[in-house]
């Protein structure tokens, strides 16, 4: 694993209240810097925090105060003080729906409340967690941004280093569909088709990061996803923050690599901590597609380890057969009292429709995803639907509009009275 | 003209500050209903307003500690108060973004921003007008939601119906593509193709308005037009709110039928009479594609009528070829020191580029149009860079998609790091 030499030394780093990272196995902690596994014993790195100086009714009235996005929580993330000055996306402070329509429909009687990221920039949760890595991009002096995708992230680190002055550098499989490479490649970096699939582009974005090649490249979920995860904070801030300064009953998150739904919980334990919330029970469910589920089936084996899958999913943003934070979501779900559930892809298809169809919200897949599990939750009884219920939508349908293709006209007409009465649309 | 028999009378409507329809021609005043043209001169209807009872500071402040979104400034619209409690699609309160990057392109010293509609729930400014559509839909007792449409405005009354739970009927060409026939349906209305082109369609709607089959039927841009269109007022208001209450030098605004820079400029004067941003000059600029131009002919023209054209441009969403209040465009560009000016097909697809580069801001055809006639306006020395300029993008560049299908990869590589040397990307 290439641990990075690094340019920036923690003294000239201002990342904010981030103090260090820290070993989340072993609790070894390192200066701030663009490394993500520990030397000691190589699990995964995230930030540590000095929070001991905020005085809460302060801290609340200043996150009251902030900008209609994540910044206004820049006192808990790694971000300079300052960071609503520079040149940056912006995400976040997107809509909670309160569901009625959909409740009803489901039987969810404690209130039901959709968290739809698809009104963020790039029209995904992925530009919460590129604007972090950006301001660690920065602070480290780096000055080409890259990653591997095959879509959504594509775009979220294209727009946003177009914006904040980063040249981009973004690697995806060369067969990609036409319209993924063109909302990639719209904001002009550059955009390299690798000849293979995608674990092909991940294993040569590994060989680059440990090369001269790479060096001045800040790879937004590699050698930044310390940084980088923690944007997934900020949908468990503003949900708290849009209930009123409330913890929901229960969320329903969805799990590619598992890495937002443990967030979500770091970032309601340290509303608790913090005393922003009140500290009481909340149950986290995780949601897979069936063809992709291997959290889901060692959850219900009662595993401790994931094992992997190969993936099979028209929900390709959650389709990773080989989920890094796999067995933090096992964890998180059996402490919190939630559990891990999985649909088919017609019933992905079906929740898309019911979602559309009741909240007027295009989901994408992976929304699917999540209304669908919901469903199936409520209907097994692992769902109380008398408490009240978060479920995210982290994308937009328009996105993934072949996953309801099959969707179209319900009549063709003349244009004439006669003709619309035969119809019997009257 | 059908003028649609009404159900409800004014006094049994509450339709917040608006106290009559007025036409604009003549000035003859009518009960608030669903009628569109002046009994009197077949001119056009619109709201007005009491706002004879405001206090200026009162009224700020209740704005401030609004809603993100329109409905902040329901005490100026055709709103009932209550209307945020109200199952609504929830527009609005999108992104005044400060765009530097493309400043400095243009040469634009004094301050340039994008106004940046793509935020809306379904990605373009429909969702303004159809929102008050619906409130107005609501107060005069219709059940089904309908309208004629090539596009955006298909989405934006599916999703708004389905959540406010009216039934849609929404009519469109029967050959539209796939694509946007899958964003019109998945909201679960009745989706119906006309055999027949737009003006057909239009034509049929027309009928039906006047006939018992559309009873109880409110068509957003037709028999609901006066309420409808007033949504464009809210980009005014946002522009200046989020600009610390002033009101900016220039603006530069899409012509479709010229309804929303038509209210736009409606807006800035009720700001002013409000007492909510200092009295001072300001220019509107029009922009249009050159394939549709029919004001930007007329203005160079030096004439006061605007002469039909057939549309043959890929700014489909602007593709109006016998703009309704073209002459008052006309006239508000002159009287404001603006212009109208219009821009090639080619120009569209590089300033959408242009704009996606610098800004991290993929735009709709729509806002190729207004980037790129900014961008002229600047050569051409009728846009003054050195005063503070707002730019408006009304849609999202994933719904036109095909207008920058030329994009692409920027390299195809093999796995391997001399693969990537041999690119010359480093």
């Amino acid at each position: 694993m290439a641990v990075q030499t690094v340019a920036s030394t923690t003294d000239s780093v201002d990342l904010g209240p981030a103090a260090a990272l820290s070993c989340r196995e072993c609790g070894h902690r390192v200066p701030l810097g663009p490394v993500f596994a520990c030397e000691e014993c190589f699990g995964p790195l995230e930030i540590a925090y000095d929070f001991s100086a905020y005085d809460t009714e302060e801290l609340r009235k200043q996150i009251e105060a902030g900008p209609a996005n994540i910044w206004r929580y820049a006192p808990l993330l790694p971000v300079p003080a300052d960071v609503a000055d520079k040149p940056n996306i912006n995400p976040g402070w997107t809509k909670l729906v309160k569901a009625d329509n959909l409740a009803r429909e489901l039987g969810v009687t404690g209130g039901l409340y959709v968290k739809d990221d698809s009104g963020n920039p790039t029209h995904s949760f992925k530009d919460r967690v590129v604007a972090q890595a950006i301001e660690a991009a920065r602070a480290f002096g780096f000055t080409t941004l890259s990653c591997s995708s095959t879509g959504n992230l594509a775009g979220a680190v294209g727009a946003a280093a177009a914006r904040a002055g980063f040249r981009s550098c973004v690697f995806i499989p060369h067969d990609l569909e036409q319209g993924k490479v063109v909302m990639a490649a719209v904001y002009g970096g550059e955009l390299v088709g690798i000849e293979g699939n995608y674990d092909d582009v991940n294993r040569f974005c590994s060989e680059l990061i440990g090369d001269p090649a790479g060096e001045g490249w800040g790879f937004v979920n590699v050698n930044l996803r310390p940084y980088y995860a923690e944007g997934s904070k900020t949908l468990a801030y503003e949900i708290c923050e849009q209930l009123g300064w409330r913890l929901p009953d229960q969320l329903v998150v969805p799990i590619a690599s598992g890495s937002q739904l443990t967030k979500i919980d770091k970032g309601l334990q340290e509303l608790i901590k913090l005393g922003l919330v009140e500290d009481k029970p909340y149950k986290i469910f995780g949601a897979q597609a069936e063809g992709c589920s291997p959290v889901s089936v060692a959850y219900k084996a009662g595993h401790d380890v994931v094992r992997p899958q190969k993936p099979d999913t028209i929900a390709k943003s959650l389709a990773i057969g080989n989920p890094a934070d796999g067995p933090y979501v096992l964890d998180i779900a059996r402490r919190t009292g939630g559990a891990v559930e999985d649909v088919t892809d017609e019933q992905i298809v079906d929740a898309i429709k019911l979602l559309a169809r009741t909240e007027g919200i295009f989901a994408e897949t992976a929304g699917g995803v999540t209304v669908g599990v919901t469903k199936k939750l409520v209907e097994n009884g692992l769902l109380d639907p008398a408490l009240t219920t978060v479920v995210l939508n982290t994308g937009d349908g328009l996105k993934t509009l072949d996953a309801v293709a099959g969707t179209g006209l319900t009549a063709t007409i003349r244009p004439s009275l006669d003709s619309f009465r035969e119809a019997g649309l009257v």
